[in-house]
């Protein structure tokens, strides 16, 4: 019997994209997507890329927490709400004993100290906080399943984390005197109309932004220090980059054990059986447009000894592998169908 | 009266921008365009975006070393041929007693090791290597102007040494763990016909490349070794964007003098006057759009306290400030014409 | 019983997307995929963009149609070579009772002399050409099922006779002075390592070629008159546009019946329960966006009372619906499985 | 003495380029930019491009008519205003003797019933309107220059009047059966806020819009019906396609005398001398690219006898050529200028 899941917010790029990922998968029926300021249009009118994927009848309902609640079928929601949204709804939802997947920054940080420091309000549910889990499959200890929140993590965090975690907790890297440049396609912008996210301002153009405490930083920090053992603070340049989808991160990170072929036997240990992610061998570098569509996440390696610096090279569609298709992957894990179903 | 000018190996996009820059210099008489392989054929023909601009009967000619140096007329000639191509023909001419302007890398090191280090085989003409200057006309130190040929920076180099010179002169940064991550246009790739420079497998697409020793790292460390007075190492991580021009670097480096006023100090003291160099308040970073088809770097800077280091952005246009345009702000300097001349 | 199948010159765009649809497409075993120049490279070093979906130990092989014949368990073969290459191919495969599905334009025209004109030789087996079935699964009537060959339509083709075949059959557009535009994103022009092809050259480009007569103008009159029952001779204008994938055609066309409720009444009728077309309303213009990675061409039209022309717009992928979907569109058909198996 | 100039309403895209074009022109004194939003603040803070080219203090004004009328030293006074407003302001300046240029849409229809059509309000300023004269140097007849405002031409208009005119004129092409598709970069949008215009939504997309009566095809239709003395209908189909700047327009038209050298003959005779038009030989269609930055419109044609229509294809900046470079072409001209003063 196939799972029923119900998207809420569903008219962003995150939520679009799941919708995607959703009615083609062979083991969802997707029940319901809700939007405030779509509800009861026709759903392939708003999103023409979708005729022929999902019924013609399918309609935007409104974002109504108590009538999901209300379907004791649905098995899953997943919360593609902006940030601040997501919590109100998640707390109904939870208490009415649903699974819910949440892709917003609501309940990514173990620490609610962290989420007023970077979010400037108190966090509104810490209870609910204390019971979610952050999940990146690969790299996330085992466990998690048994909370009722999961926390997509963030598309700049995905890359990063990935990658250095394993790291980390072998002891092959250093923990001080992390640098991460990230770059996003724009759709990581999400879709508002604000004039600096206009074609005629971002074509031809790269731009650095967020400096110096984006607030992923905090994501990517207590994820890091968690898999270190001790507090991490790192740098982290996230800018625009004049393409649709797509994160390219690269990190330079000081060696702790200066050997190219040990950073890479961690990363095949650790990634073993993993098809989401994508070990290229040292000096061939991931390329977004090679994971476009894709749920992902290409890392390479480099040893500098000049500097004694391993450079650090990952890629990702922000929208999969970075959200959605993420969302989805934790959805096959927590419900027993496989890994990868509907995703490659 | 004009100056007569010679572009040798224009069929480049620095050649190009060269002939855009050189035929719109109202102190300039554009008198020679040479292309091997368009020689006979009229400039219009082979670049159409200049009608109007060249007169329509100037026609490419043969790359003739010769012919070059018996016109008695000609003041300034621009090498834009390929790496070691320009040496062999730089020779000739200077030997002639013509003043160079060389844009290729063939001169731009002090130290022929360091050429055979980076390039792979012996400095064809050490000789004139020595008497040669390298000049980004903001942050060389007076005197250069003796020099038979002077060597225009690479792109990369210009966006990277420039903001860094004058800060590291000054103490204000350290010279250890310095990171700079680039993001070039296209265009800084050439005009080469490799299937990696295709449209339909560059756009939507970010990929590191030449990691972690890219020719440019060579000129870069040199020249910020001269500012510090002492050897720097770096990492220089450089990147494709799509797009079609333009420079973003991200410099990671940690604060010797960790005071924002500072560093605003000394690049205010530095550049003052200086049109081709825009300083932006810390927290507004630089935007590639906002250069192409300018002669500036524009350049910002934060300071982290977290992790103690400036985060220093700089924009360009690879094609003007990072190549022709520079070169025509060195011939203006050189022949003491007003630096800005033909330029804004 | 999953059916198996090959893929011949595999190592261009058309390749490269049957690879993605094939490798996922649940009732195929993709056994084979051939590329002369990457014979004997795992497939995953150099599509790294197919990682995690085709085994890790897939390799190219030659292209040796021998091999290929000798293969009793393959089930169909789709060649992706190079117009002229594919038709030598074809015939030893024919000849050996395999069932063939070929991309190139080798066998798209039923006269051999229309070919002549249009490739500037004799048609290299004419033969086959008079067996071959030529198929928009949408329009081309029925019986084509029994053809040991199947040519799979051209991008552009595919996006003008689509929507203009039922009209001319029914009556509801003249068949004279009919003016197709149409764009296509630069993969269209292949995996060429051609100058005008470069990033550089493209970006910040549109531009019109191949006037007046584009070679797929043969395909599209041959098409048009077959379903209009007489000659139709058209202008048609290809251009190219700044982006990867996408064709989008606007077709001026006067209208014989000039109601737009009976254009759209007969597009509903022939295009009913076909999952790869959609019709959207008078008024809403199809957007190439919204095709991307799907095998669905959009289509709308407008009627314009001053002029008495039709103006119809269609979008589709240019190497899905355009292309290698469509090639797999007729796959399914052909052996029975549902039309849009491993396409939605 | 220079002239003296200001913009009103210079925050949008028109405006920007006319500071670009302005600020550089060695006969220009760029003494006032206003708008309504900006006032106030430093335009190289709004506008970092313009640092070097703009003195430092330079600050956007309120877009006061009063105050404009009450300087007495302005020559000239451009308004890139949004349609509808710049009639307000224009009726005020003229009648305190001022030399207006209006890059709106107000002025540019001679009949005010036209106007109401396609603009759905009674034109606001009919007295003004009959005065106002609209002027594509290369084709609009003499006597222009008494006029008291001058309407410059919209981005559209320019691409297909301009290679049409001097045809129509004489006789070389019919008046009946014309469609011309056009493709605008992003710009040609304006600078507004709205979702389809964002930069994820753009990127890798074509689409028609505006069928089939959009609102430059009254400025069209009545420009093509004046040179040929008698009304000319046709179809128009514009396209947004992903680049920021250009224009590309492909035109087919039945030839009334079926001759290519014909064409060319009449083009040569009625653009000689005119460096803004860029004539390139049959066979070779014109590049928006090779446009880009210029104030040129490049144009050229094939002879179709298959169906015994041109194919006239043409390109150009549609912020230069097409908007802000025109005007200054017309200003040039209306001083006394040189046509191509601060242009080429």
């Amino acid at each position: 019997m196939k799972l029923k899941a119900a998207i809420v917010g569903a008219s962003g790029y995150s939520g679009e994209e799941l919708i995607r990922l959703l009615a083609g998968h062979p083991q969802v029926d997707l029940a319901a997507v809700t939007s405030r300021s779509l509800a009861g249009k026709p759903l392939i009118e708003q999103m023409p890329q979708f005729r022929g994927l999902v019924p013609a009848d399918l309609c935007f309902t409104a974002s109504d927490a108590e009538a999901l609640t209300a379907d004791a079928s649905l098995d899953v929601i997943f919360l593609a709400l902006p940030h601040g949204v997501a919590a109100e709804y998640a707390v109904t939802l939870v208490a009415a004993g649903k699974k819910v997947i949440d892709l917003s920054a609501d309940f990514r940080l173990g620490c609610p100290k962290l989420y007023e420091e970077y979010y400037g309000k108190p966090h509104p549910e810490p209870e609910l906080l204390e019971k979610a889990a952050y999940v990146i499959p690969e790299v996330t200890p085992d466990g998690w399943q048994s909370a009722p929140l999961i926390a997509s993590p963030g598309c700049y965090p995905t890359s990063i984390i990935t990658p250095l975690y394993p790291l980390l907790k072998n002891g092959i890297i250093k923990t001080t005197g992390i640098v991460a440049n990230s770059l996003s396609g724009i759709s990581g912008a999400g879709r508002k109309t604000a004039e600096h996210l206009l074609f005629a301002e971002r074509a031809e153009s790269v731009k650095a932004y967020g400096l110096p405490k984006h607030r992923h930083l905090s994501e990517i920090e207590e994820q890091l220090s968690d898999a270190a053992g001790e507090s991490v603070v790192i740098n982290f340049n996230p800018h625009l980059a004049p393409m649709r989808r797509g994160i390219a991160s690269t990190i330079t990170v000081p060696a702790a054990k200066p050997e190219i072929e040990a950073l890479y036997s961690v990363w095949e240990s650790a990634f073993e059986g993993r098809a989401c992610v994508g070990i290229l061998p040292t000096g061939q570098t991931p390329d977004t447009a090679h994971t476009v569509g894709t749920n992902r996440v290409d890392m390479s390696a480099v040893y500098d000894e000049r500097t004694g610096n391993f450079v650090i090279t990952s890629a990702e569609d922000n929208l999969v592998k970075g959200a959605s298709g993420q969302a989805v992957q934790i959805m096959n894990l927590w419900f027993g169908l496989k890994e990868t179903e509907g995703l490659f």
